[in-house]
């Protein structure tokens, strides 16, 4: 994956660039690739072999503490050892200053190790992240610095058991806290009471405190809590109490894990539900959780909002670098296990010796679709993770662009590596046969890791409505005008390379189709007609996205072919020639299926009836 | 399901009219709907609550002896008891003379509560099956009687570690076993020596034998094996020797068991690796495990194909009933959870209670494909089922056109219901949300259990091939030819019905696509040329036919609509044919992008390099 790596982000996204911008001006090609040398070595070496073991032996409960593996507690401070936790913050927060696609890059030779182990670090560097964009200097220097420095690790508490997708209807309160509760220098006290579940690292001993992000709501004077989202804030919740000099109090907070959740997959991290002011650790003799207001009341969700397309990029490159392990694993049984023969004018020799199975058309096949689905899905993760940094270092019209090409493609870079790149991980099994079914081969264990990537941070079908019902339409259709826009321009240079016209022109018309039915099945339909076919759309959209990477990273190849004819470079490049081409010609024909419906805003799933199953 | 069983046996597939031939002239409605309702209630109440146990309690090898949990033996007792294992038998052999259709309907309940449970059925009722066709009076009174009434299990051995799907390569010796030999009242006597692999049910003590059935080669004069399938002989080799009155002479067969195969799913199975004739319990003081020749000499593979048909419909049957475990349980859950609003015209009121999330157009379409994938391939497979019928015991040219059909659907049967259903699986994952995730809701071990059906039983790449490279070309294209009728007649009819008549064109257009594309696509090309997109033709294929019997099913369910309106039945007729119509406008249009890379002969799997990976 390595090598891909380097193309995508030197050859393809020209992050060298980077460097001669002001906030990256001490690096260098050099720099960077230490990064991911180191980042490459520590997976390695310690990631992928416990891949396993995080799998086989699940977190369990022993009264009030979670019990995890050895390998846990190791991969997590191998990983703060790597200083990945604050790799994109400031020197002066012990950061970086590393770029995000960079960054990104370096998170995913994690992903491929091991998607389960290092204590799930991004949720802890997203939840300071957080902080540093909305929280007061104490609440930075005592919360976050601690989470950038791995001494205590960070939790995103959202769902609820009665509230998955809908934050509105969450139901957790959070009361001020006595008298002097606006005086706390870690910010407003409150006390949370409630239960909130899906807590990805809600509980372990892994480091020494837990700062849980939380919603809450604050009920009105009456005691009823406001309807919809409006009246959700954040608040910072502490496992153990600590001081405002960072020092722990010595007192438990009153947030208790209530069980775990047990897993399909992504079995290293523990996954639970935890109660918040049910008594089980009272403080000062009253039960109640504290916690520390972030922002103003009511902020709950812009805060959270801030976070999300970062978020979002990175299921999508977690589930590009799971797509990606399986490719490599089926890589190596399809060239090493011998099985069957060459078809020939005469039939087959049953007396000639059996053939890598690599050799067959439809393992050639396996393999090439694979490729195609993660290679694909890491080159969009680390372009919208470029995006991010034209964002927040780029001119500001540069910036501009970059921020609405964000807005519209958050949605795809978190929904198409997850299909897609589960496919990928089915496509591994198949390869692999019989063997592939069983735990001796570490495919069937990918398959179930990556089926979650569907499912968190948004389901599929909420990025379906995300891009049909606010992206696409928003400010007029900016977003959408500047993808199209990019397009355009890639679709044009193809011209240049004889191999590539013929893709150009398709995506050409694949745009065009794409502009035409969404004009025409989003217009004089109500939300309700136009969204009911919301996920189809989904899927077309995301496969003309991805015509569009296909064919910048076969014009890349060709290109740098232009230069690197017969070097060692030349048989990867071809093979980047040859993916573009699956794409176009088995992948991208499939989006007329999925654009019909959408447009004709065909009723079958509006009209259907409960009765009618 | 069962309600949906009984549409398709009776209203579409005519079962009933089966009671007026002189094989199944004791049976009638009444005996079919006895053996159903048995065989659900013990499906219910024996298979379904043990589902999850023997998934957690997976087997274990302790010293010679597989460990399997209680569950196993009382679900195989009670599937011995249901008298299931002999239903298709007839009466002298302790059999019900029940048609193929019931037999396969009958066994998807159980596949349905608990597909790794009952002691793997199946295999020791095809083990039966095959003898009785192809064994001595002395073999089937002995093993093949033995197993009807459950006394003893069978097993199927044909791959070797080294040679999965390819017969040809297994090495498998078996030699005569000294001079008195061929005096054998069970059959000439060999000694087989050689492993086995992926056996299911190799092992175990639910019954008290076990009765291999195995594949291998007789070494020429100089002791060489022959090259190819052509040497390949049948034998069988019970765990326990009997002397030929069917009584255990107290004597262990040389036959071990070296090791199970930990799986992702279908754990109530336990998939042994065998090793035969390698001393651990000599014979006489001998190693070489003792086996028992079946017909002739070379006849091997003749005597396993004669079984293969009836194989992959159980497959496929399988799949579907699987998939419609999943079905149910995601329309139970999204009736009873409630997430989200409505959108109006207003956008979405906060203040409103949740909804169902059945009322989403998204879980709508979620369950509406579910349905078409899961009752769609029940319904092709009791079609085949009814064909087995229709071979056996029609008159001869509708057996001919039955043997026609069931040779060019039968690697559609095994290969459209392992793929679609596991999607299904899969959707019913994404309906649960996180829930879906957990091993607290059924769902995720339905998917974990359906990624088999791809695998076993000719992998999806290998009915692919046979499809295209045998079926549809055999007898200069009689079986496909006669498939074609079956559409045109379909299509025809459907014009009778206004809400189905545009389906019935694009049945026929589909149809005629189909058949230009294939001759298109195979003639003039060398066959390595043409096979090298025999996937994405299989698929093409698969959706033709199923577009077929939707259209089929709609038509029986308008025709029921008819006399039946405003009955009961209504609404699940009408869901019948709002299916139908969600395969014609979101499933069908896919056929396309499959058929054009077969039909221009795409070479860029065959030209894929393994250095361009």
């Amino acid at each position: 994956m390595r090598k891909v790596i380097d193309f995508l982000l030197y050859d393809w996204l020209g992050v060298e660039g980077l460097t001669s911008r002001e906030r990256f001006a001490e690096h260098s090609r050099e720099t960077f690739d230490g990064v991911l040398d180191t980042c490459g070595r520590i997976a390695a070496e310690q990631f992928a072999p416990n891949n396993r073991q995080a799998d086989v032996q699940e977190p369990r409960l022993d009264g009030d503490t979670v019990v995890l593996p050895r390998c846990a507690y190791e991969t997590a401070r191998a990983y703060v050892e790597s200083g990945m936790l604050a790799a994109a913050q400031d020197y002066e927060m012990g950061g970086m200053q590393l770029p995000c696609s960079l960054q990104m890059a370096a998170n995913s030779l994690f992903w491929k190790a091991g998607v389960g182990l290092g204590g799930a670090p991004m949720l802890t560097t997203a939840n300071a992240n957080l902080l540093m964009v909305h929280g007061t200097s104490v609440q930075k220097s005592v919360f976050a610095l601690n989470e950038f420095s791995g001494r205590w690790f960070g939790t995103m508490c959202l769902s609820e058991p009665q509230a998955g997708s809908s934050i509105s209807d969450i139901t957790t309160r959070a009361v001020p806290d006595g008298p002097g509760h606006t005086d706390d220098r870690l910010g407003p006290r409150y006390r949370l009471y409630g239960n909130k579940m899906w807590i990805s690292n809600g509980d372990h001993e892994i480091s020494e405190n837990i700062v849980h992000l939380v919603l809450a709501k604050t009920p009105d004077s009456d005691g009823a809590l406001p309807a919809g989202t409006k009246g959700v804030s954040l608040f910072i919740v502490p496992k153990k109490l600590v001081d405002a000099n960072g020092g722990l109090t010595g007192e438990r907070n009153d947030v208790a894990v209530a069980g775990l959740n047990h897993k399909l997959g992504c079995r290293g991290i523990p996954n639970t539900l935890l109660n918040f002011g049910e008594g089980r650790f009272p403080v000062a003799g009253t039960a109640g959780a504290v916690g520390y207001l972030v922002a103003n009341p009511g902020d709950g969700l812009r805060c959270m909002f801030h976070m999300m397309n970062e978020a979002r990029i990175a299921v999508g490159v977690a589930a590009a670098s799971i797509g990606y392990a399986g490719y490599e694993a089926s890589l190596v049984y399809a060239r090493a296990r011998r099985q069957g023969r060459p078809v020939g004018p005469a039939g087959k020799d049953p007396a000639s010796p059996q053939i890598p199975i690599i050799e067959h058309a439809d393992v050639k096949r396996m393999l090439l679709a694979q490729k195609v689905y993660v290679e694909g899905s890491l080159a969009l993760g680390l372009f919208c993770a470029r995006l991010v940094d034209e964002q927040r270092t780029g001119n500001p019209t540069d910036s501009a662009d970059a921020t609405a090409l964000l807005e519209v493609l958050t949605p795809i870079v978190k929904s198409w590596p997850s299909r897609w790149c589960l496919e990928a991980n089915s496509l591994a099994i198949q390869i692999h046969g019989g063997y592939g079914y069983t735990r001796d081969f570490p495919v069937e264990q990918y398959w179930r890791d990556n089926r979650l990537n569907m499912i968190h941070e948004g389901t599929h079908g909420i990025q379906a409505l995300d891009l049909l019902g606010r992206k696409v339409g928003a400010d007029g259709g900016r977003a959408f005008q500047t993808l199209l826009a990019k397009f355009k321009s890639v679709s044009e240079g193809a011209a240049a390379f004889p191999e590539l016209s013929r893709f150009g022109v398709a995506l050409r018309e694949a745009a065009a189709d794409l502009v035409r039915s969404t004009a025409q099945g989003s217009s004089g339909g109500s939300p309700s007609e136009v969204l009911a076919n919301a996920t189809p759309y989904l899927e077309a959209f995301g496969h003309v996205v991805m015509a569009w990477i296909w064919l910048d990273l076969a014009r890349a190849a060709q290109q740098q072919l232009l230069t690197d004819h017969l070097t060692e470079n030349e048989a990867r490049l071809r093979g980047v020639v040859r993916a573009a081409g699956y794409f176009y010609d088995y992948e991208l024909p499939q989006v007329r299926a999925w654009l019909t419906p959408f447009e004709e805003r065909n009723a079958t799933f509006r009209e259907m009836q409960d009765s009618w199953y």
